[in-house]
């Protein structure tokens, strides 16, 4: 049986932080060995929460490939590519709006929540665009005939909504799309350093790419056991932020510490250097990648270059057919 | 001073009649002398009201570019080309769906007015894509940085919202596209046969292309004054279809028509035979033009490919101009 196709992208909205690193782009990397895989940067999405004011996106492209190769995507097993460097999405957008009746995308749940969401912070994203947002989606998924896409809960109702518009074509032109299923991820909700979601509007996060010191700077300002004044207090791990980062960076010895934060055998200024080591470590791999990777910026272009090469072959194979099937 | 720049199309619904001729196309063929003109049979419009049944939409081009041709448009002069064959319609259209506020587009007089006349004969057209036509539109203009849109009265709300995205996009990016300007065709509204506005829906037209024998067969079937029983009434010219014809393809001798038609000197059925060879003698040129291309499909495809390969030139230098305003 061949492998699946997973497509796959993110809006380029600045550089990483850790949470997004555990709540996707790991899964990303887990997945590339057994799926063929499609991963864009899609910059075109993120007009439609920038289009005021652009002048960051090309720096946030930058970063956001080298978060993801650095990360461990590998760019020979997937394809890796900039939305807006495969003109056939818009094309394949634009046939699909055609089709698709403008009451299901009005009543995307997301839709609606967004808007209120962002109107409240005075963010005017009320656009044609906006609304058509999982239309270009759609169009982004099927463009390669992806079979899966990993998403989390919240991004159902557009996988759902892909599937109805290529019934809807398949119906009307022919056979050409397979309805993409969901692959639902089960990421790990990473608190930020003050134990809320990490977010980098709480400004409670831990960058990515942080060298050691800041990422010690960080650890030592975590959320500890609020009960737990005194060193000589026995603390609770259940309810310590630090914690919930040893169980992600240090599971071998979690059992250890608990022990020992429970019975104050440990204070809570060693076990955050034990963290901030702990996770330097494990980072370093990263790190080191980056490193090479953001001393020649060249090599980074290229690689893109070579990713939207590949995609807008599958891309433009698809487009005949497409065509083909629309008299067009 | 340079001349200005023109951009207009029609959507390729099938085979012109007499009143699209008279209508539009006529007019274009002298703006061809005035202006620097881009002409486009607009395919992926035609989608919006065609996407259930895309079947007639090749032949439907190929007619329009030979009724285009025949009536005398000149590919040399003019850059003629078929909108799907230039995909930066496409991306234009989504980047500026990104900054366009959807009320803009709600608010377009003719969008609630259409529905309603489609819907109210089964038609279902409320699509994302319907709602964005003007939108699409809006691309097709300024795409060639087009200043001055030929249109028909009811076409004056899609080019102010043309001018109000453009001072919003300008306004963004910087200053990258001129203001369309309307430039409004006093168009001849030409009555069918029956005396009521010329249209397929009624099928009173009268076949642009239609040869000599057919022409005399659809003219003898006019309506005329009806108050005029026998050859012997006096008629009233004011009141005939015949008449108005005469008034179009006949003004040399119009007086005299009218003249003995008041005083009984002619009856219709010689009216109607002088109208018919009149309107063979001044369509000669056209059906001549016509049948030599019919008998060459091969050229008028040349002849499409010539113009995209012109208008794709425009197009993807103003889409630079416009990704290095959007930073993208
Ligand atoms: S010892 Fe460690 S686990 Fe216990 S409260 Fe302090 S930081 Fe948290
Ligand atoms: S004579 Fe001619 S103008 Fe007079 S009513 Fe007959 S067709 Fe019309």
């Amino acid at each position: 049986m061949s492998k699946g196709r997973i497509f796959s992208g993110m809006q380029p909205s600045g550089k990483f932080h850790l949470g997004n690193y555990l709540g996707a782009l790991e899964n990303w990397v887990k997945l590339q060995y057994d799926y063929d895989c499609v991963f864009s940067i899609v910059d075109w999405h993120a007009l439609t929460s920038m289009y005021e004011d652009t002048s960051k996106i090309p720096e946030n492209i930058h970063e956001m490939a080298l978060d993801w190769l650095s990360g461990g995507l590998d760019p020979e097993r997937n394809i890796i590519f900039v939305q807006s460097h495969v003109k056939e999405h818009a094309e394949l957008h634009l046939l699909l709006s055609m089709m698709t009746p403008l009451s299901w995308l009005e009543r995307v749940p997301s839709y609606k929540d967004k808007l209120q969401q962002l109107g409240a912070i005075g963010k005017e994203i009320n656009t044609y665009g906006f609304l058509g947002y999982p239309e270009l989606q759609t169009a982004d998924i099927i463009l390669y005939k992806a079979d899966t896409v990993p998403v989390g809960e919240d991004q159902i109702p557009h996988v759902e909504l892909a599937r109805e518009i290529v019934r809807r074509f398949n119906g009307f032109y022919g056979p050409v799309f397979p309805e993409p299923q969901v692959r639902l991820s089960q990421a790990a909700v990473l608190p930020g350093i003050d134990g809320r979601k990490m977010s980098k509007s709480y400004g409670n996060e831990i960058p990515y790419a942080a060298p050691p010191e800041e990422l010690k700077a960080r650890v030592r300002m975590m959320v500890t056991d609020p009960q737990r004044v005194k060193k000589t207090d026995p603390g609770d791990p259940a309810v310590c932020t630090v914690y919930t980062f040893h169980k992600l960076f240090n599971k071998e010895v979690i059992e250890d510490i608990g022990g020992k934060c429970r019975t104050a055998c440990i204070g809570c200024v060693d076990c955050k250097k034990l963290l901030a080591e702990r996770m330097s470590a494990s980072l370093a791999d990263i790190h080191a990648r980056r490193a090479t990777l953001e001393a020649n910026p060249g090599r980074v272009k290229e690689i893109l270059a070579f990713g939207a090469e590949r995609a807008r072959k599958v891309a433009a194979a698809t487009m005949e057919e497409v065509r083909a099937a629309m008299r067009l």
